[in-house]
């Protein structure tokens, strides 16, 4: 009962490793959005395994599926279905992890949880679950940028110990996708990509840093309270595989200034209102206010290595382990479309819930015309 | 329609910092608990203004009132209200902040979003609105330790640039409590009291950390996907006033470590099986592990500060804003009960919920026994 | 855990019938919203026993309290807290019903749930939790009128075996005040009032029916599958208490026609397309069509009544059971509000919810709107 | 935004009447439970067109494909994807009806509520949904059998003029599939059928009523106040395609007695206590009492004729419509495994919600037992 995220914007995703396939249906997208199979495909394109020397080997085309909610080119109002089939599935590579619980991965838990686990290639607590989440996300993104011109932007910008030089402001989409870990510091790129080969070689894995901007984000989303736009976005981002913390603006740094140090003045420039600097990364007391939101997730090294490694059998008995199966030395590079596809699912999630709380003149002018 | 959080152990909260009071209203607490008013004033007594010389001098007494949900000392598992009266609320110490936006304050945000806000101590997104977070959470507690013999800890492990050193696993809440500032650490303690004071007479403020521990938590909370623990978590701290960030286990320095340094292989030691170390902070996979949980989470400097600070009027005329209501010059003593009372309500929602997912034997048991 | 409704227009209510008192809170109410005390004060004086000879003799003044949400005399967006103390509690009056099961109340059902029950008057099953409902109606009310001139109309239409012949087209809100029964044939009134009266002298009670309408809504109101208006109505109102049945438009009767008989053909008038007839009762696919909707609800007589019955104790010796409380011989007068109450929070809610649905064109200026 | 069901056993559907295909996702069924696909095809046979003469002659196999959520042959606790094809559409069938409003369908509302529709069989609206609803209860089937021996029947107690007489508690489930219009009087079974084809022969359509009744119910099912057993049951029953009405136990009839009349007197019987009769209909209070539920479901007639009708354009110009495509002229044969599939999927989710709400020594000891 967490396959569901979302409060009118919500999605709700299915699916294990090497089962049928995987998917998601998508409940409260608006009617009347221009869709094509086209704009999940891009971000799914850039989710898929196999797409780099630097990425899982498994061979998945993730071709997209629209099932449903769709109809001559646009949005119904209705649940959206789209799934993708799993076509290089082979779980006799798992053979060998019936009754072994590997290092950090969930097989100890989800079977003491359930009593039982789908031991091939990690069942629902594999990665490949996020292609749910990204189908999703390309959906909303292009909601996000229909009705408001939001655009949303991720990047590599640590891997292991080497850190990427670049302000977000000056990050683009092209300079992301202009090499294969997507990092848009060139250099930082060259370093990264060799520090994963060299991992790769040596059996082993390494973590990083995603970081994000939000542009273009109108002022007012997030929900007084529980629904705060930084804890809706600490969810989504943290129920990621292999997430390890989330921070805002200045986000751990921010405890080395003082407040006269932290905080944003106001002014008033052409006639707008707002903040002159942003270390609150884009969002006050919980609520989007109109600068750019900027936060950063941690990845942990990929628990999946080659080394061989102690642990035990389900009744106990001490084993090595070696692992057979293919994965990503580095989750990095695949993380960056699934951050901004947390982002705009959360996004889109507000700016829905948003139109209904603002000032009763708007939405009594929505039922003049409606009658009209 | 963001007041309420959680699934099944439910709390909804209600209250402005100026208005006639604040409280909260549980729904799906299970009925039999024995609940005593002073299991909920402990709480409050910790969270309360005015509590030490380096918080906030308003004088609430916060005198928890429960007015229903408890009959003869034991809850009846329909909804729990509690409640607590503004006594010392002074709106008039306001009046000049009516068309002022406080610097990194949500003043702005609320007005754009809501077309009106009340400037009255900052209204609803005033940290006086944890007071019904923090009632909500002591009955959690009171269910956790109750059902599971799960406690929760949480301390200021650092202010501004004073970090505590002391190992989760050696923290005692008598540690935490011997000192104002809630550092088990006392020479830590000592030299941040010392900065709080500085700051409080500089008219500035200071940020920090909160640290916690969960210790004997079981097995198998936490779902998979969206609503994993850590997720779930993630969301509830970020909830709170003033956090800019949350990790788990090793967190953001986890990104040092290879997959082989980072990993916790499992062992088995008197029968039972658990992870030899506890790098992932005591959840894998979203789920629970058995392990000690611990996490972290960054505070800002208060916004409210005595320092003269430049912003702007509703109309956009720029003026030199000098705060005079009452403010901590700190946050960090008072979140730690409110970090304990987050953590609580998680743990809390997801030990019921969790009830519902293990094995059918379980169930079908219930059920025999129920009809029996 | 179902002390809440509503989806986006949400309300969670608390109380028990002889604990410290009752309220709501509302979550998702949108700011801006002219709200006086005297708008809630209204319809709990409509819900408020003993305000006639044919009610329960309990005196209570039922006196709303807004805590909470409400400031400078509008909605602020925030939670709407509101309670009414319990002033004529006598829980001594029910210490003969501790160990007893009156014979169809929720004394058995309760106990054997909860392990226990609160068995002053009826706990949290009495009907004197409708309160919080009717509170929270009164602000769906004001908010369904001030956005879209929504009229809900709910009246007495059978009581035992006087039914009422009146069209619902014809109904007025001063002829269902006009008499203590609630019903607009004043004719039918006199006959009910007296058969509540013979069946109070009688020591027994009566059921009846309760009819509503829904004037001015507008088209679109409902969502697909499970959330059709029928369908949420239908569950709003048969959560009250002694509820039996509810039916729309032809209702059970629709049974005895033909689908050519029963169909409502579409016309053009004065250039707005609309059905020609209506027994369909305004609701087409579970979408409002913007003609009245038409319902009815049928109440059960009251359980409590002051004949001997046989009964059993906890420990299942069987009893005589005399009812020593004061209680209503007949719910219907009182059941008006509450079924109003019902009808104005679930139109509520979808109104709101409808707003995210509509075509992208109305979202995207809105938020054009907002930009500027 | 109303694709989902359920608080704890949550289902989504997805899916329209000529799209690719529908379906549904199950979150929260409990781990272990047998699952084949026979047990979901069973359900969709009972429900699929062109199983006799007097359904529609659409050929659908409406072959269940279980996409994910099942392992090894028990469901694994994670998202349970279940899909069939559309194999048999025809949208071209649909041309003439695309600018054209069907009287009493809910072409009208759609496309007022959403700017749009998709006109080829109804779309979303279109009674192919409840292929979702039918799988998804056969899960909830499944789960109620497994844990606690609940057992749910629905059958045809009314068409048209012709009234079923049997009781409840006579019912078995081979009465009701010995004939094609599922009615356990084999007398009145005959008169209903003859009904049907001599509609179907006037092309005209008829309505009806679907009885039902569950035994073994366990005592404790609902919630207080909102979520109370009838409600859910009617919420669920009445976003049915074509109802009208719902009642519990005597339903309307309760309103003919008096309440010395309609109770229900305990009676201790083998150290059982129970309820000596069921007007109650096996709920009280909103809660199961352990006797049998009863409830009975109003359809209207098909509103799908071959008459000639008048309606409208999309643009206002009266035109004389007549359907063409294929059609029920009697939906309530097919009504019978959707009105159970409901039931099913409510008691599913109240068995789950109603174990967290149990004593706490139930609670405490799972957790004693769940450490150890």
């Amino acid at each position: 009962m967490g396959d569901s995220f979302g409060q009118v914007f919500r999605i709700t995703t299915w699916g294990e490793s090497h089962g049928g396939g995987v998917g998601v249906v998508i409940d409260g997208c608006p009617a009347g959005l221009e869709l094509d199979v086209a704009d999940i495909q891009a971000e799914l394109d850039r989710r898929r395994p196999g797409q780099s020397s630097i990425t899982t080997q498994r061979k998945e085309a993730d071709t997209a599926h629209v099932l449903s909610g769709v109809f001559e080119g646009r949005t119904m109002g209705t649940a959206i279905s789209i799934m993708v089939w799993n076509e290089d599935a082979r779980p006799a590579a798992y053979d060998h992890l019936k009754d072994v619980y590997r290092p950090s991965h969930a097989d100890f838990t989800y079977e003491r949880k359930y009593g039982m686990r789908d031991w091939q290639g990690g069942g629902r607590s594999s990665a490949r679950e996020t292609v749910g989440r990204v189908a999703g996300g390309a959906v909303a993104r292009k909601l996000l940028a229909t009705l408001a011109g939001i655009e949303t932007l991720a990047w590599v910008s640590r891997v292991h110990h080497i850190v990427a030089h670049i302000e977000p402001a000056d990050v683009t989409a092209r300079a992301v996708e202009a090499n294969i870990v997507r990092c848009p510091d060139a250099l930082a790129a060259q370093a990264m990509i060799e520090r994963v080969e060299q991992a790769r070689k040596a059996g082993d894995s390494v973590g990083g840093v995603v970081s994000a901007v939000v542009r273009h984000c109108p002022v007012g989303l997030g929900e007084p309270v529980f629904d705060k736009l930084t804890a809706d976005l600490a969810k989504g981002l943290m129920s990621l595989p292999a997430t390890r913390g989330v921070e805002f603006g200045l986000g751990f740094a921010a405890v080395e200034l003082t407040g006269a140090q932290h905080n944003d003045a106001f002014e008033c420039v052409g006639g707008q209102i707002r903040p002159a600097s942003n270390r609150s990364g884009g969002i006050q007391g919980g609520i989007s206010n109109g600068q750019d939101i900027v936060l950063r997730v941690a990845f942990k090294p990929t628990a999946t290595i080659n080394h061989p490694q102690q642990t035990v059998t389900r009744d106990g008995t001490p084993v090595e382990l070696q692992a057979k199966g293919r994965h990503d030395p580095c989750v990095l590079p695949r993380a960056v479309p699934m951050v901004e596809a947390m982002i705009n699912l959360v996004l889109a999630d507000h700016l829905l819930r948003t139109v209904t709380h603002r000032d009763l003149e708007h939405l009594a002018d929505h039922y003049r015309k409606h009658r009209a």
